[in-house]
This record gives structure tokens, sequence and C-alpha cells, in this order.
């Protein structure tokens, strides 16, 4: 009790009701710290990665950081990038730690992991896949570009009426015999390039994707580096270039858009890994075009990163809070009840951080799959092993697909844990300095960007359906292992009967496969009713693909509570697995009691049992989240601090940014006072609506 | 087809997209308007009202409205209060007018809505509640406080420790016997006032819910004014404030915080309609405590209707871009096909827009029965009869059930709305131009403030299953008439069958009763399972919330469409209320099929039907949003205004905000430049770690 506080009034005790289930925590933080990061050597090294960042006088972010403008976002991000061209300087040629190092920055400051995201991520992976080797070394290291140096990048692939179909863009690169140059043209309002971040302050070249036009001939789509703007900063002739100014969130990237009227570029400048063209205007055209579109696929690997990272950071600060806020009294008892308490507090957060623990083993998982396949792709090309390059072309598909589900998948479901947990600190949750505010408005560009999510997972869901007509017809699963699952999942008959089976995480996990394989077949079969018309079952491609994430997901959690030496661990990890098996069951209830997978008796039953799971896991949220290892400064939430002190926390920030805080009275006080102190109307209008003056002018 | 385009190029062509579906509408818009606003008369006069906010000079809201910042948008905001300072002057007696006023600009510009709400609605309604007519007469009229005059007011209500839970809250208002005074302090930081809106620069006096205290003894929460500030805007000794900073939206209103040390304010200051304490401290007690706290239901009532106009502003937005843009090619179509024209894109927007047919409907309802209530009250009041008073606050009752189950439904789901429509648009959805970021920023907190939903649909919740227990126990529907319907409910057997019950309004009604009846009779076995412990129930609670609304709803509906005397409108209004009724039952699909309201093989019918009925509506979409008679005005977004020209009218405006438009420079250029143009890593440290330096300074 503080010495101020007056006597019989009750001063909330957050610090202590924090403090004290951090006490009773049953299993060891580090253990669990190093499931969440893959390895112990990874949770070392992300500690490490950690520390250096908080340190960093330049990387800073404080709770000044939500009451940024957009300019000066924009300076600070310039400045910052310029730091971590320094850190990549002394990283490279580790490429791999400076992504890393990158993926926590950007927790903290998303724009500015997008802002280098775009240079190094789209523009150079741009060049690294559709360039030779010759060109990507040029431009890369040569010039200087991977370190930030010399050359910095964007990457002009959307229009202003072309999305998502980047095969239908309109942008123009006609060949021009005569020079040996090809001409990049925008024929019209709709191909201007738009939101091309980097591109309206800083971007000195770009990866152009144009229709390859030679001699009248459309070849399709394909890629250019086009230098924009001179070492002066000064843009090329021909070059229109304009910011697209404010957005919902990330202000600190310079989206712009691009408008190119007859911009000559050397024939040299198409990237032509693939496609080549001759001086004399002969095309040569790729033998294996599906190589030629992988620039996004790093980003959506990402992404099911920065979804994992971003939902710690929320989920550790609505728990903290849940934890430390008292509301309403319970009968018969005297102090009021801690948020966290209460079961549907317990049902609205607690399943989004047992997704939380589920996306950490998406991240590891996929992370690891990309740089395998990456390396095969190389080592096929390398080769010239047709054989070789085939098989790592099934690995890329299967990339595509686990990447196009997990990537929906996980950006939404992050996106409505921040929300959620927004809510879930009441009014707090509003304030800007609580975080959530610009964390789901800098989020959920996720949803949309590098893939829109719906087109994603109708993607997903299609690659589900087909490889369930082909295992129905060979009775083997083709292609890449993601799918094998099917020859497990069972085709009929209820999996979920009674409470064990719902204990049991193999039968769960039973019942997640043959969900999917059954929704897939009655599509098959909606198909064939409808002449192939794959719109029809949109919804349920939809479905298949958010199923197909937990099912990924579930399937390696399983195998990795095995592999967990530490029994307390394990014990968490276990209860983590049921709620979110359980709760993807609650999501796609109608699915499962449709088509028997659950029984309508046993999904009563599903209802009292996810309370007890829920009381079970709100036991240990404090440790659960302290696992994460996330300091104060990652955090950066007045409502989420590790040592509790909620309320002291959040008026001393509130305090220190107050600018009027010695009168209370506002810059514009004199114009309010005017208002307030006006003379009434009459006055004002000298009396000429009285019955005075009226009577002076009436006729009647 | 412009002249610069180039041949064989295409340019989009969303106004002759919009245009001819506009050319095809089968319905008179008037009509369809009238139905929404309720009447001719009360279309009329929106539209009269409208027109004056638009033209009115201090008013406007711009493009550039999205990037202003706190300081920039308080400035304005009251300015525009001063504004409409005026428009009151003008308006008064009839505060039904300003009140209408208010609501629509509360479209364009939600946060100087709710600074006046606060004043308006929050402080005086408290006086108007809780005081005395001498209070009200003299704070209100002498004073001015109604005419935004000589005083401005807030609502000190929530604590930092303490949001919904008002009964708890830690502020004190001690009487001081010797000087007929009470003492107001905040005891601790626990206590201080926090979100109070217009306390930071603006207020002269707050209304302070406190802990009456009197010879040591609490009785419990009582309503207090307080001067704050003086005529010259100087804080009174005592009174600490502060700005609470930013926040996720409505950066226009200068919410604080407020301690009180020591603030003495005479005995007269408290407000005493019905808690009264005498020169001697003697306290008398309300006899009618219901009455105490209804300052926040007209807020609530209010936010129906800002969802319903807020919903038909970003559903319109979000169908008119996706009438206007193209994306992908069918199968043996040339041109790409528009967004409207998917069935997952239908199934996206469609039950949205019915949504938002349905909260015209609750609108207009709910806004007539809070006058009802209020004139019924004020009789009973100033009649001293108390059979009267007691039916009244029957009356009251209803309301406040009706008000938390529509306040929390409509809230929450315009703010799906909003995401969802903003998804939809793609990228360009995230362009702060497009509205839809603010507009959701803005919006969200209306699911916190003034009773948070969560809290709201528990209530809501909780009283439908004591209404049905009461009518299983009785055989009738006791107190307000809003809980009729149980009549008629069916408590078994399959109400949907096959399709054409799907089609019957009626049936559906039906259904959506049956449910609700149904739920709430499984909750009241669960009660007694679980000696009567209601937070085991919290999820089901929380659902028969959100389907009382739906019912509220579509039992209205069906009368109003008896009543459409237009045929082509009756159609259009059919249409949507079957997709409402659908879309409904699809989103709690496990109840209605849990408890058999549909069948198993209706339910799969159910699917296929939806599409049946969203085709249907997207059909006259473009006619569906037009008759919301929104000019681009109130539209204020790049993506929907009223001529369809999405691409040149998004490229002028960002054109015409870019402050770096003649050069494409940044002002931090030089500093990016410096980074780019910087030299190699080896000369800056001047080769220090190179083989000939540390060859020099080995030792092995």
């Amino acid at each position: 009790m503080k010495l101020t506080t007056l006597p019989k009034t009750v001063e909330p005790d957050p610090q202590q009701l924090i403090w004290s289930e951090r006490l009773r925590t049953t299993f060891p933080l580090n253990e669990m710290h190093a499931f969440l990061e893959g390895s112990t050597e990874a949770s070392v090294h992300t500690l490490r990665l950690m520390q250096q960042i908080e340190r960093d006088p330049v990387l800073q972010v404080k709770p000044d950081y939500y009451e940024l403008s957009r300019g000066e976002h924009r300076e600070l991000t310039a400045r910052k990038i310029a730091r971590l061209a320094q850190y990549m300087e002394q990283d490279a040629p580790d490429f791999q730690t400076f992504q890393d190092r990158l993926n926590l920055v950007a927790l903290i400051d998303p724009q500015l992991g997008t802002r280098i995201g775009v240079h190094l991520g789209l523009f150079l992976s741009a060049i690294r896949g559709n360039g030779t080797e010759e060109q990507f070394n040029y431009w890369a290291f040569e010039r200087g570009a991977v370190y930030m140096k010399d050359i910095y990048g964007c990457f002009s692939m959307t229009e202003i009426a072309h999305g998502s179909n980047v095969a239908a863009l309109q942008t123009l690169a006609e060949y021009d015999i005569e020079n040996e140059a090809f001409i990049i043209t925008t024929p019209h309002i709709g191909a201007t390039k738009w939101w091309i971040g980097g591109a309206a302050h800083s971007a000195t070249h770009t990866v152009v994707f144009a229709r390859l036009v030679v001699k009248g001939k459309d070849y399709g789509v394909k890629t250019f580096v086009v230098p924009i703007r001179d070492s002066n900063h000064d843009l090329y002739p021909g070059v229109a270039i304009g910011d697209i100014g404010e957005k919902m969130g990330r202000d600190g990237i310079d989206n712009g858009w691009i408008q190119f009227t007859g911009v000559r570029i050397p024939r040299e400048y198409m990237l032509s890994k693939f496609t080549k063209v001759d001086r004399e205007g002969n095309v040569e055209e790729p033998p294996l075009e599906q190589l030629a579109y992988g620039a996004l696929l790093g980003g959506r690997v990402t992404m099911v990163t920065d979804s994992w990272r971003t939902g710690e950071r929320f989920v550790a600060i609505a728990l903290r809070y849940a934890v430390g806020r008292r509301q309403f009294t319970v009968k018969g008892e005297t102090v009021e009840n801690q948020l966290i308490n209460y079961p549907l507090h317990q049902k609205r957060l607690l399943p989004f951080l047992a997704w939380v623990y589920g996306m950490s083993i998406a991240s590891n998982q996929i992370q690891k799959d990309y740089k395998d396949v990456l390396q095969k792709l190389d080592d096929g090309v390398k080769s010239g092993d047709f054989g070789l390059l085939n098989k790592s072309i099934e690995g890329l598909k299967g990339l595509f697909a686990d990447s196009a589900s997990l990537k929906s998948t996980c950006t939404w479901l992050t996106a409505d844990l921040i929300d959620e947990c927004r809510q879930s600190c009441g009014g707090h949750g509003y304030s800007a300095y609580a975080g959530f505010g610009k964390g789901y408005a800098d989020h959920v560009v996720q949803c949309t960007w590098e893939g829109d999510n719906n087109i994603l997972a109708q993607n997903s869901g299609r690659i589900t359906i087909q490889k369930v007509m082909a295992f129905e017809k060979n009775g083997k699963v083709s292609g890449s292992s993601g799918y094998s699952f099917l020859k497990d999942a069972k085709r009929e008959g209820a999996i979920l009967s009674n409470e064990s089976d719902l204990k049991n995480l193999q039968t769960l996990n039973l019942a997640l496969k043959s969900i999917i394989y059954r929704i897939a077949l009655k599509c098959v079969g909606a198909l064939e009713e409808n002449g192939k018309n794959w719109d029809v079952i949109a919804n349920e491609k939809l479905s298949l693909s958010k199923l197909y994430a937990a099912e990924y997901i579930l399937d390696k959690w399983i195998v990795k509570i095995g592999e967990t030496r530490d029994a307390e661990v394990r014990k968490q990890l276990e209860n983590l697995a049921r709620l979110f098996a359980i709760s993807n069951i609650d999501r796609f209830g109608v699915y499962f009691l449709q088509q028997n997978v659950i029984s309508q008796q046993c999904y009563d039953t599903m209802e009292r049992y996810t309370y007890q799971v829920l009381r079970e896991v709100r036991e240990e949220v404090i440790g659960l989240t302290d696992s994460f290892k996330l300091s104060d400064f990652f955090i950066n939430s007045v409502l989420g601090n590790y040592n509790g002190d909620i309320y002291h926390n959040y008026l001393s920030v509130v305090k220190s940014l107050d600018t009027t805080a010695a009168t209370a009275k506002a810059p514009y006080a004199g114009e309010f006072l005017a208002m307030l102190n006006r003379s009434p109307v009459e006055l004002r209008e000298k009396h000429q609506r009285s019955e005075a003056v009226l009577s002076k002018l009436r006729s009647d």
C-alpha cells in the first residue's frame, strides 16, 4: 500500500498479482524459449540479436513512436536504414544473421523491416531469381546493392488496375532493334505502377514487370532493371514518380507511383536467366517458367515468422493486463476478480496464446523448408541436371502450397489476435501507447500484399482438392510430402466420440486430417455436379486452407512434444496443443458436425471440456508469456511491462509526452474561449429578430 | 477509350461498368431512401441537413482529413464546435434537429460528434437525469451550457483502474458539515479519472462520479458538478489535469486524466434528484435508483444509428469498387471479370449490405422507443403517480435490454464490415484516402466505450435467459414487449427442412425465435447443473445477445415489407431480408444444427440457396447503395465516388496532396544519399582489419 493512499480505499495491486503468478511458474523458461525458437542455439542467437538492437542508439523505439507524423517516420526510417547498412557490412556474407536481425527489428518497427525487405527481399531477389549469375553479381556485388550502397532498389510489379493478376499487367517493354534497347512505357493510367515501396523518395533502380513485345509480338510479363534516379537522386527523363501519401499504417515506407513514358534501357538490363532476347530480336522462351516468379515466396515465409513474433508481443500485453487488472466482485469475495479468471476472458484470449505457440512451430518449419528448397534449386540449376532440377521444382511447389496456406492463415489470425487483445484491455487498449492501434494498422497489410490472403487461400484449397482427387484415383499421394497425411485420414465414421478422444492429441490430429479429406471429397462431388465450376466451392476452399494450416502445425507439434525432455515443459505444450486443436474444431464446428467427424454428443462434451483446458492453461499464463523473452523495449506498451506496474507506467508515459502539462491549456484555447464567452445571439445580431424590430418591419 | 492510351492495350473502364449497372436499376431510389430513413418526411429532413453540412465552409472534410496531425485535428475540431454552437442557437429548442445534424456530422467526422456528444449527451444528460429541474435549468439554460456557451462540460466517470464496474469507483466526495461542502478527492492512482473527453483542454465543468461519504459512512457512487477551469480557462487549485495523448483514432478529442486533491464544492453542486444530503448531513436515499444511471442510454441508442450510417458509407465504397474493378479472366472470356461477379466476393460483402438495411430498421425503431420512454419517464416523474412511474420504468428496462443487444451487435458488426470492405478493395483499401483505415480506427472504440460490448452482451443474454425462465414458469412473458416473440417460438422439431422454408421470411423468423428459446433453455439446464454459475454459459449469453438483435430486426423488417407499396422496392427488401436471415443462421450454424432448428439436409440446401440469393442481390448493388444518397462529400473516399472514375479520382487526389511532387525528392534525401554514396568500409576504417595491418599487430 502506498503511503499516499487514503485509508479505507483500495489501491490496485497489479504488480503483486503478476509477480505472485510469475513466482508460481512450474516450468523452466529457458527450455520453453528454446522450444519456441526451435533450439537452444537459436534461442541464444535471438537473445544476442535482441540485446544488440535494444542497445543501439539509432534503432531506438519508445512510446513517442506512436505519435510520430508521416514525415518524422520517414526521416527516422531513413536514418535506421543507414544504420542497418552498417550492420550488413559486418554480417555479410552471413546474410541469414542479417535477415534474423531484420525480422526482430520488424517486430518493433514494421515499416523499417519492409523498407529493407523491399530492397533485399524483392528487388534483389527478383534479380537473383530472374537474372543470370553475372547480372546478379553486377547489380548486387559490383555495384554494392547487397550492402545498400550505390544502388537502392524497388519492385515495380503491381499497377493501379492490376494487383493479384500479374499476368495481365499492362506496362510495355518494346524491343527497339535499331538501338538494341527496350522502351519501357506506361500505356494508360491503369498501368501506372502503384504501391511501389521505396519509389517515392528512395530508390535509384527498380525491377519492372512489363510485357515483352518484340516485332509486335507479346511474350507476356518479364522483368527488367530500370534506373530511375541518378546518383544525385534526380529522376531520369521519362520517369514520372509521385508519393502515394498517407496509409492506414507503415507510414515510414515511401510508397510511390511510377509512369514510364518511352524510357530507354540497354538490352542487357533485361533479366535473362530464363527468357532471352538476342541482338536481332530473337526470343528464347524459358524452359522452366515456374522458376521465374519466386520473388514473393521469401516474403510469404517471412510473414509466417512475423505473425508469430507479433502474436507473441500482443498476447503477452493482453495477458499481463488480464492478470493485473481487476473487475467486478464475484459473489462471496471482497476484492474484485482478475480479468483472467473469467471463463469468457480465457476463451477470448487463450486460444490465441495456443496459436502463437503453434505459429512458432510453423515458422521454424517453413523457414527450414525454404532454405532447403532454395539450396536444392541452386544446386539443380548449377548442375544442369534436368532430373535434379525437376525434383527441386517439386519442392518449390510444395513450398508454394504450404506458404499459401500458412501466410494467409497466420496473418489473418494475428490480425484477429491483435484486435481481440486490444478489446480485452477495455478502453486502455485504445490508447496509442498500448501499441495495439499501430500494431493492427501496420500488421493487417500483410493480409493483402505479396499474395492477397483470399487468393492464396483459394490456391491452397484448390491444391488440397486436387491432391485428394489424385489420391482417390491413384491411391497414393503425389508430389511434396505436405499431403502425405491423406493416407491416414478416415473417410467416414465419428472420430471424436467422448472426452478421452478430446484429450488425445493423436485423435485430435486424426480429426483434422479427416475433416480436410471429407470436405475435399464433398468439393469433388460439387465440382462434378457443377461442370467444374470452382467458384461455387470458394468458401470451402477458404476453410480447407485454414484447416490445412492447423493440421500442418498440430502434426509437427506432436512430434516436437515427443522430442521435449523437460516434463513440465511437455505438460504445458500438451495443454496448449489440445487447446489449439479444440479451438480449431470449434471454429469449423459446422463442418465437423456435418461430416460426423465429431458426434453431436461429443460436441456438447467439448464445450465443457474446453473450459477445463482453459483453466489449466490460465494457471501458467505469466510463465507462458515470459517465455517469449520480450523485454519492455520489444513490448513497447504501457499495459504490458514486465514489472506489472500497469497504472504507474501508463500515467508516467502519458505525463512525459504531454506538451501542455504545465497549464492544461490548448494552443487553440483562445478560440475555444471566444466561443464560450461570446455575447448572446440577440446582441450579436443587434436584436434584428426582436418583436420591437419586426413590428417596425411589418406591413400587415 | 482515352486518346492517350496506346493501341492494343486495355484501359480500365470502371465508369462504364458502374454507370451501366446504375442505369439498369429496377426500383425507385427515393422510395428506398424513405424506407431507410423511416419515412418520406425523414428522408427529406435528412437530405436537407446533409446539404447544409456539405455547403458549410467550416464543416468541410476533404481527403487531407486523413493526413491531419493530432494538433491539427484538435484545432479544427474546436473551430467546428464553435460553428455547431451557432447552429444550436438556431435549432433550439428543436433539440432533435440538432441531434440529427450531429449524427450526420459524426458520419464524416466522428471525433466532432463525440466532442459535442460528451458535453450534451453525457455531461448535460447526467445533470438532467440526476439533478433537480432547478439544477438542470441553472446549468443548462441560465448559464447556457445547452448552447455551448459559458460552460463546457465533461463526464468524469471512468477511472484508470475502473471502467465497467461503476459501483466500485474510488473517487471520494466527503461531506464537510462545518463548511457545508463536499471535498472531492482522488485517494490513489487507481482512482485517477481517465479517458475524460474534453478534460484535457476544453471543459470548464465536469460531472464527477464519486463515493458519497457522510460522517464516515459510504453511500456509494453519486454525481457532483465540479468546476475545473475558470472563465480564463485556468485550472482551479487542487485540480490536476493532463492530456492522455495519442489514441488509436478520434484524435480530435482531448481526452484527459484528472486527479482531485481536496477540491471543495458547495453542497448544492451535488445532483440531487434522487439522493439528497441536507445541511446537517442527513442522507435521503433514492426511492428509484434505476433512474439514476440513464446518461449512457442515449449514447448507446446513438451508436446504433451511427453503426447503420457508417455501414452505409463503407459498404457503398466497397461495392462501387467491386463493380468497377476487374480481376482475372474467366474461362472463355477476353476481358477480365468484375470483382462483384465472384461468388466469394458476393459472400464476403452482400451479407453486410443486408445488415446495413437491417440496422436502419433497428436505428429507426430504437430511436423512437428512446423518445417514448424518456417522455413517459418525464410525465411519470412530473405526475408523481407511482403507478405511471413504475410503468415507465418497465419501458426503461426494455430499452436497456434492447440497447444492450443492439449497441453491441451493431457496433461489432460495423467494425467487421469496415475491415472486410477494406480487404475486399485489395491494396487500395490500405490507402488512407480510401477512408477505411481512419474509419475503422475511429469506429471501433464504440465497441468499448459507454458499455463494453462483451459486458452489454452478457447483460442482454442474461435477460433473455431470465425471460425464458419466467416464461417457462408462468406461461407468459413478463415486462417489456421485446420478448413477446417467445410465445411463438417452437421448443422442438426442425423448422427449416427444405428450400421453400428458406424462402419464407416468416419461417426464417420463426427459426430465429426458436433458436433463442432453445439456447436459453439449454442455459437454464446448465445453470441448474452448475449451481447457478453464470460464467460457464458466458459464450451462450454472447450468442444469445447477437441472435436477439437479429430477431429484433427481422421481426420489424417483415412488418415494414408489408407496409411497402412499391413492388420493386418490396422485392429488393425481401431478397435482402432473406440474405440477412440466412447469413445469421450460417453464422450460428452449430447451434442451429445442434438444436435441430435446421435439418442436416436443409443446411446443405442452404449453402446452394445462399449463392442464388447472393446473385439476385448482386444485380442491384449499385442501386441499393445509391439509395443511401450519400454524396461524394459524405463518402470521402478515393475508391467510392459516384462517378465511378476510380483510377483518375485516386491519382488526382494523391497528386494534389503530394508536397514533393516537383522533384520526387524527400526532405531527408541528403541523408539517404550519404548512405548510398558512402565510401567502402575498408576506407572508412582505414584498412585496420586488412592482412597488412593485422600482420603488424600479430605476435605469433
